[in-house]
């Protein structure tokens, strides 16, 4: 920990977290245009080794700062939006070359409520080519040799940086939970539907949900109010501590013995707090999950993609091209069959979560690996085809000192409530007892 | 029936069905450019009454059908587009002026698949502004003063009018089986996330499908087939009459006495033929979906309009911008309670099946009323939010000779089953052996 604490008092101007931010403007101790420079000058000093972002455009984000008259929940906070969704004010691409300079003529549905809510959108965050698993060109910010995770690397990267405070992206299979992880900051990808993907590049309408990375719970909550109004501002504290449900699905065995210690030692902090514990039992369609949802999108990838392939498949990467193979030889039989399964699963949902408030499971198989592969979406999977809330939060660090997460999954529709039990243990685990955030 | 077949007889050129369109290509026996000549002159008749189209270019048409080189399972077939679905050839105006000339970059997946199996793209149908209910300018091909249906209702009514064989919209509550039903079409949605939504104005993630207008089950096939490769082509013969079961909901009370009429008479052709009809008891869940799914739709239609709201709200008509007040009125928790009632009846769904090949349900609530609203969307509802395959199809006339379908539901992923179910069906009822189509 101490020489990530002293990485971050070297590397230079650190935006404020969203919270902090707000306050700032609300009191005028700060202006919004003087918040806009520290993620300018953040970005100018230090992206050029990162590679978080796909699009920066410093004038646009100094007249953002300018002309936001109404004090919404997100005055003066800066964002970056992963660039898998549109943007007029900003080039849209994809991370593909297919779409070079390309210009949507409407904002996504997201982009509306940010900017509604006063957030300062400073640019578009590097994604991997149209969201697929070819590794991008954005480095892990704790150690530049590993991945960042993917497909919303450039999202992760540049919160756990600090050139923004908040940033948001997009989740097919765990591609929040997992960037959250490696690159130590907080993930959150809310109720499946709840917030709209209307102008998002799209992959799959059955997956696709937007997400949201930030440094502090608090942020995740004042983004996700943001984005999907009327929902309460104030995270509530817990009237009691949380009663978490283990979950050790058929694919524990792919997490390695830091993410199962990792794991162990948050459900040991949670107990030791005073929260309860339970181990609960998978049924066999949740174990099924993971193998149902990768059918399924890849399935809806392929497909999404016809466009592409008809016209511009020299322009697609051999990676893309195989895994739309891949997904043009599912039939609608087979999707279909990971569907039913699905709504077995969802059906026992109730049994799974018992008394509990919500579920500690695994988020990634441990530290991130190497910058050839972006990492292994396992651990996501399920959660996202149940369409469930969930949060990945920095549980400790691995034997290289790197992040490991783990994921808190909530009901269907708990999202406020998630967020608060998530405070509760961030606020327990060692990690965060340092006087720095990770 | 009689009176119809006159009225066809004078109507002038009428574009032959997709089989025998493709057939004649395949023997020579006429051109794909003769072909297109037969819907452009039927929509230069026809269509200055009608206004079934939003968008034609001839020039387009022809230079599609003199470059179509392989012969693709649509070749020479002329077909509609909704105009909620992007094109780059066409305007793409989402029946809303604040797309006034709107010329995407990238077709969506269902037009470059229809491409790809050499179909020929005549033009844009007329879609209801940005998919909602409000009525548009197209009239009921079989009574001017009626309403086609919405929002598919240009889809439909140039299939009806015979200007095109095959006619592609989107159903998010019933937009493909009341159109069908009020124009006197076969109208088929397949299953929930077969089609890829990609390119497609998006309205509800969770809800829109891509549907299929046509005059014959074996059209609806073809289209089908190209739409969702690797699907056989070939319907088979059923190798026993089938069973079905008879579905009335909870609120069946709003059909009116010539929809029962025609739903008994209907079932009784079937058993009279020799299948099988077993009444099948509802589920409370499923009795209240079509309240959850609007709910659903609304808050989703809400939030899928954000930059429209935030950019042009001058130019959202009076009924939309209520719609979408509506919407916004509803909160996460509550769309999360439906998407748990979904859950539950999708989980009650082998029960309700039985041992039924299909089910037997109504598709509308009677005749088409006037053009002064777009019909009831009640009986779509619960089927659309399920996901599953549906057929609507005439089952006869009401009281002022105007034609009443009902609707046909097949299991998940069931949908060349259904068809097939579709096409015993339809071959037994009276109205459809008059040697005419409806």
């Amino acid at each position: 920990m101490a020489s990530l604490a002293d990485n971050e008092a070297k590397r230079g101007p650190v935006a404020p977290d969203a919270l902090a931010a707000r306050e700032l403007v609300r009191t005028a101790t700060a202006s919004r245009e003087e918040l806009v420079e520290i993620s300018l000058d953040a970005i100018d000093h230090r992206d050029a080794d990162l590679h978080a972002w796909a699009h920066i455009d410093p004038s646009h984000a100094r007249r953002q700062a300018r002309s936001c008259g109404s004090a919404g929940i997100l005055d003066g906070v800066c964002i970056g939006v992963k660039d898998i969704i549109d943007t007029v004010d900003l080039p849209t691409e994809y991370g593909s070359p297919i779409y070079r300079g390309h210009r949507p003529t409407v904002d996504a549905s997201c982009v509306s409520a940010l900017s509604r809510a006063g957030a300062i959108i400073v640019g578009k965050t590097v994604t991997t080519e149209l969201a697929f698993t070819e590794p991008a060109i954005t480095r892990n910010p704790i150690a530049p040799h590993l991945t960042p995770g993917a497909s919303s690397c450039g999202s992760a990267a540049a919160v756990a940086d600090g050139m923004v405070a908040i940033a948001i992206g997009t989740q097919l299979s765990a591609s929040i939970v997992r960037p959250a992880s490696y690159c130590g900051v907080l993930g959150f990808k809310p109720t499946l539907g709840t917030i709209s993907t209307a102008g998002i590049k799209p992959a799959s309408a059955t997956l696709d949900t937007v997400g949201v990375f930030a440094r502090t719970v608090d942020d995740l909550a004042l983004a996700y109010c943001a984005l999907a109004p009327p929902e309460e501002l104030q995270l509530a504290e817990l009237a009691r501590p949380p009663r978490l449900g283990l979950v050790r699905t058929a694919q524990s065995d792919q997490a390695d013995t830091s993410a199962h210690d990792v794991f162990d030692l948050v459900a040991r902090t949670v107990e030791q707090a005073g929260g309860t514990i339970e181990d609960r039992v998978t049924s066999p369609p949740l174990d099924a999950l993971p193998h149902a949802q990768e059918c399924v999108g890849t399935y809806d990838m392929a497909r999404a993609l016809s466009h592409e392939q008809l016209h511009a498949p020299q322009l697609l990467s051999a990676t893309v091209k195989a895994m739309i193979q891949q997904g043009l030889e599912i039939g609608p039989g087979e999707r279909a069959a990971a569907i039913t399964l699905r709504d077995q699963a969802a059906y026992a949902l109730p049994e799974l979560f018992g008394r509990c408030d919500a579920l500690l499971t695994f988020a990634v198989t441990g530290e991130p690996p190497s910058r050839s592969s972006t990492g292994d979406p396992v651990f996501g999977r399920a959660w996202t085809f149940l369409g469930l809330p969930c949060v990945c939060l920095p549980g400790g660090l691995g034997p290289n000192g790197l992040p490991i997460g783990v994921q808190l999954v909530g009901r269907h529709g708990t999202d406020q409530k998630l967020l608060e039990i998530a405070k509760w243990v961030i606020q327990r685990l060692p990690i965060h007892n340092t006087g720095k955030s990770i």
